[in-house]
């Protein structure tokens, strides 16, 4: 049923960034190779720097009181500490230590105390493998003898998964292969455990099967890629029980071939689809590429938010019903943005198609970029679209963001991410390069036709649209430069040299075919008037209101920006007045803020009165107080919001009648 | 702080219903004896004979199952089966058999089976008590020696609460004190443990509160009031740590007397307001009502959905923020509207404010009725407002009633519900009765000064409006008859034999005080016109809608009424038009349909077209196809949806434009 035959290894690749391709005639884009893309300067150099200086140091500090140190030295025979945490502990050690790996390997002069940090990590991990290959702290420390015997929810997979991705990064971006000679021990024994043993099971939390196939990619060891395979193959047949919120809940009520919609636990279905879009790249498994376009399409066409935010549930942290998208009660987890950041770019690969760079960029300046806080001093877990005036519960509501959790998925999640952001740059291949994301910074490629390309971006993206991108290495034969042009942007303008070109859109990309010089430079103009956007009619919880967006930040209202006696929840907006934009410093310099006409209709609570009227019995305005008076709304981008003074926010705005 | 004396036991009352009031001059009403009130006919004797013929036989066999007697037989030492089902089995035990006391009760013959069954039951329970008086088959089975570690989740004191409740049943409804014996004993070995010894702990999930204070009024004995008095005292410092959820979850965050919000999971909250009310009642301490009017008031005013349902969140089962009522994720749990109803009878009896009777029979028609499928076949444990085409988790949505749960909780509460409904029909006092709940019947009482009254109620309540009222027996001095006129109803009209009475409101009532002769007859004419709802402003998930009423019926429009080719997901309502009735005889003959103007907008999904259009750029009408239609639009009561072929359902309507 896999489709993978069993041959022996091929070739490895050269060192890479998080996703590699051997290659495969089943992609249509190609990654750049490690160092090939740089990220100078702009928004997420800032970030970046933020992820260095702050997070990287700082998680080792919260590792250790969270007791995920400890776990490992008991499971090491260092200690004899109880473990302490959830299940999944070992796994944000590992996060940690891949975003430690990419960080480190991008600088010339790396940070000489982490790097003293994660090697005595890795060496603490090493010490912690038992001799048959086994590692994972819960069972060793807390229920020995009892291995693999809790796969739905008890994420010893889900663990080795993340192992893996840590070895890849300090393999590829170190050249250091300790850790991966423990991921890969661990998988050989997992692989005999289950395949080879041809003993049923799947991985309640999916993470395993995208890492395997990037352990096949980098070792070029088929059988790791048939192991993924197996785990994929295996899924959707109940293996995993019902569970408390049914098999959907971990996708696995249905073969993977034949699942057609994203269903259940967010971060489980895109690390799921990753993988499975993985496999296809490897593959070309026609099946599997099938399900991932139905999927997708399902996701985006009924369940995802503006901001990309993922998982309308909190109770099972899951994907609602088509439309059900309440913005109050938007999960939308941290964890999710990233994992379907992860998927639509393996989309991208398989595809070359710009709507999965579009949502990936969509996705990356907003429900990703909202779960840090601007100063790096907390992550949200939780981020819903509305918070209101005395809401409760301010963390769980995303309004407080929180240094560290008991549940700590997001954090070293987003610094992972940060730190390997330059791999979802740009493509290259034997045709020419590619530009996804725009950024300031520089992107090359050897591979092609004819010799090196070098390009320098300078851009003050996302806060204005000129993007220019200056030729400092090129071959003397044409090639081909493909810039996306964002569904988002309502024109688009190209200059060479400061000649116009006619712009084509080729599946959202512009692409110039031409024998480039040295020092030429292309100016691509993005349209970066501000948007009023409206729902689909069957979203009914933001029936009637509209949401504004700029470039590709969506934005949104909040308290800070309004005096006290306007209350956010009481606002509408005019959807006809014009959209006005100002540069802002607070709470990140740079910032674009909009300005809007609106109204102030106040409407607070009256205790004990029933909040539902009969028309023609009560005043048609029960509810309100005073006539409504204009206002002037301003607004800043989601992904900045609750950095300053608390209060309520929302999206999605009424529009007034 | 608790405000109850250490007094000596006082009088104890006569037999009567689940909430007796020894008299005590903080209740502005007080109950019926036991027998004085009768539902002879109509939808509430259709629902009690399903309770009767086909719920609480079922109920054996599902009890038998589940394994909740095997517990007690392993308890006991009659079995050696392990503990199966959740930690509070034995409650579904006592809810059950509380019900059986009740409606054994209440019949002259009562079925002989059923006594046989209960009788079994009460022997059980008897034979699996400890010698100290503990009494809790998880602890004793699955748990020995670990009996009240952990108060926070483990509901020992909560069992102990269904315990009182039931024993109270059967020793005023059958005069049978066996198990009234078993409680006293298991309630003094608790009064030891925590109220004489001093030790700090109060229920993570309250009832027992209210049940102590009902003992009290059986008893007399005031321990068992101190002991309510006791948790109460306890209740809002913490003790019961943070939990998953917080300590608000278990409104342990403030102390009782500062808790001014209704928060957490319902049925705890509403359980816990009822204790605290009939505390106020044996007390009269102001704090206690004050706070209770300010949480009431907060509830009702922000966090109650249109059918009495409570609680906006699946997660904790929880309250939301004020406004955050989305249709679609309402939780509304069935045993919620049930301990909605008895706080409001409480609030009803402290306060004498027809308010209070307006929600209990708001609550009662729509959010408790819904939780019971027509044929009595199964339950709902979750009532949403809406449910999509294509829903995934019919059984979550409550889509699909289901005849018994693991968590079996709604189940038994409807059953004692139902058994006891006729004592929240009236009040009676020296001064005359009061009439709070419409239903063909009897009510009768000896309180009257001047000796007894008895009226025979006929009426077609609640299809029509006209309820008559025949005096069958009166003292010949004057008393004062008082009826709740609702506060949905725009007009009410009343003759007393053919003649016109001036309606004075009196705080939802109309009283007429008069020398009253055996055969007259009162006529109470109230307007059962449709009626058109809309929301306060700020329940942002249902803006730009309206809901349909009539009488005491939420209406809801299913797609079983209409064609396949229209989706009640895409249907508009048009605010103008008259709405017509007309009698159906499915699922419920002499049901009142509603049928009202609207259109069909189709919106199908396109899949992959994100569906966030920017104004001026995609066409407005994004997501439509083909203009929309007129059509004619049914709505049935909201709480007989789902007995018909399944498909989607909405309360709230979008009006057309």
């Amino acid at each position: 049923m896999s489709g993978v035959a069993s041959h022996e290894t091929v070739a490895a690749t050269d060192a890479c960034g998080p996703v590699a391709l051997l290659d495969s005639p089943h992609a249509r884009l190609y990654p750049l190779a490690l160092g090939e893309a740089e990220i100078t300067g702009g928004l997420w150099a800032g970030r970046r720097e933020v992820n260095r200086r702050r997070l990287l140091p700082g998680a080792v500090a919260h590792l250790g009181q969270a007791g995920n140190f400890d776990n490992l030295r008991s499971a090491a025979g260092q200690g004899s500490a109880p473990f302490r945490g959830p299940v999944f502990m070992d796994s944000d050690v590992y996060k940690w230590l891949e975003a430690v790996g990419w960080e480190l390997g991008r600088h010339r002069e790396p940070d000489p105390e982490l790097a003293r940090q994660a090697d005595q990590a890795i060496e603490l991990i090493a010490a912690a493998q038992e001799d048959d290959g086994y590692l994972n702290s819960y069972y060793q420390v807390a229920r020995p003898g009892e291995r693999f015997s809790n796969l739905a929810h008890d994420h010893e997979l889900y663990c080795a998964g993340h192992l893996i991705q840590a070895a890849l990064a300090h393999s590829r971006a170190r050249h250091d292969d300790r850790l991966l000679e423990v991921a890969e021990r661990f998988v050989e024994h997992i692989d005999e455990v289950f395949r080879i043993a041809g003993r049923p099971g799947t991985p309640g939390h999916p993470e395993i099967e995208t890492a395997l196939v990037e352990l096949y990619r980098l070792t070029g060891r088929r059988r790791h890629l048939q192991l993924a395979a197996y785990f994929i193959d295996q899924r959707g047949h109940r293996l995993l029980g019902p569970g408390h919120h049914g098999a959907s809940y971990y996708q696995d009520h249905v073969p993977v071939r034949e699942a057609r919609e994203v269903t259940g636990h967010a971060v489980r279905a895109l690390y799921l689809a990753a993988g499975v879009t993985d496999l296809y790249l490897e593959t070309g498994e026609d099946a599997l590429i099938d399900v991932m376009r139905a999927q997708w399409d399902d996701m985006s066409a009924g369940k995802a938010y503006l901001t990309g935010g993922l998982g309308a549930h909190h109770e099972d942290e899951a994907f609602g019903d088509r439309y059900e998208l309440p913005p109050d009660r938007c999960y939308g987890e941290t964890c999710a943005a990233i994992a379907s950041i992860m998927w639509n770019w393996r989309m991208l690969l398989a595809t070359g198609e710009g709507a999965f760079a579009d949502l990936l960029e969509r996705t990356l300046y907003n429900a990703f970029l909202v779960g840090l806080s601007c100063d790096g001093g907390g992550f949200a877990y939780v981020n819903p679209l509305q918070v209101r005036e005395g809401h409760r519960d301010p963390v769980e509501r995303g309004a407080r963001r929180q240094p560290w959790y008991w549940v700590a998925c997001c954090p070293p999640n987003v610094m992972r991410l940060l730190a390997s952001l330059e791999h979802y740059l740009a493509t290259a291949d034997e045709r020419g390069v590619q530009l996804h994301q725009y950024a300031p910074g520089t992107i090359a490629s050897e591979r092609v036709t004819g010799g090196r390309v070098a390009l320098k971006i300078d851009t003050e993206y996302p806060w204005q649209g000129r993007i220019a991108v200056r030729v400092s290495d090129t071959p003397a034969e044409p090639w081909e430069l493909a810039l996306r042009i964002p569904a988002w942007s309502a024109r688009a303008e190209i200059t060479v040299n400061g000649e116009p070109e006619p712009v084509e859109h080729r599946t959202g990309y512009a692409t110039l075919r031409r024998a480039w010089r040295p020092a030429d430079e292309l100016v691509l103009e993005l349209d970066m008037s501000p948007r009023l956007i409206t729902p689909h009619p069957r979203i009914d919880a933001i029936r009637g209101c509209a949401a504004l967006e700029r470039g590709p930040f969506v934005y949104c209202i909040e308290q800070a920006d309004h005096t006290s006696e306007i209350s956010v929840d009481d606002v509408r907006l005019e959807a006809e007045a014009a959209i006005d934009e100002h540069a802002i410093d607070d709470p990140v310099p740079g910032t674009m803020a909009l300005r809007a006409s609106g109204v102030h209709a106040p409407a607070h609570a009256e205790p004990g009165v029933w909040p539902y009227a009969t028309a023609g019995v009560q005043a048609n305005g029960h509810g309100t107080h005073g006539a409504p008076t204009p206002m002037s709304l301003t607004a800043i981008p989601y992904a900045f919001w609750g950095n300053r003074s608390p209060g309520p926010m929302r999206v999605w705005i009424p529009l007034a009648r």
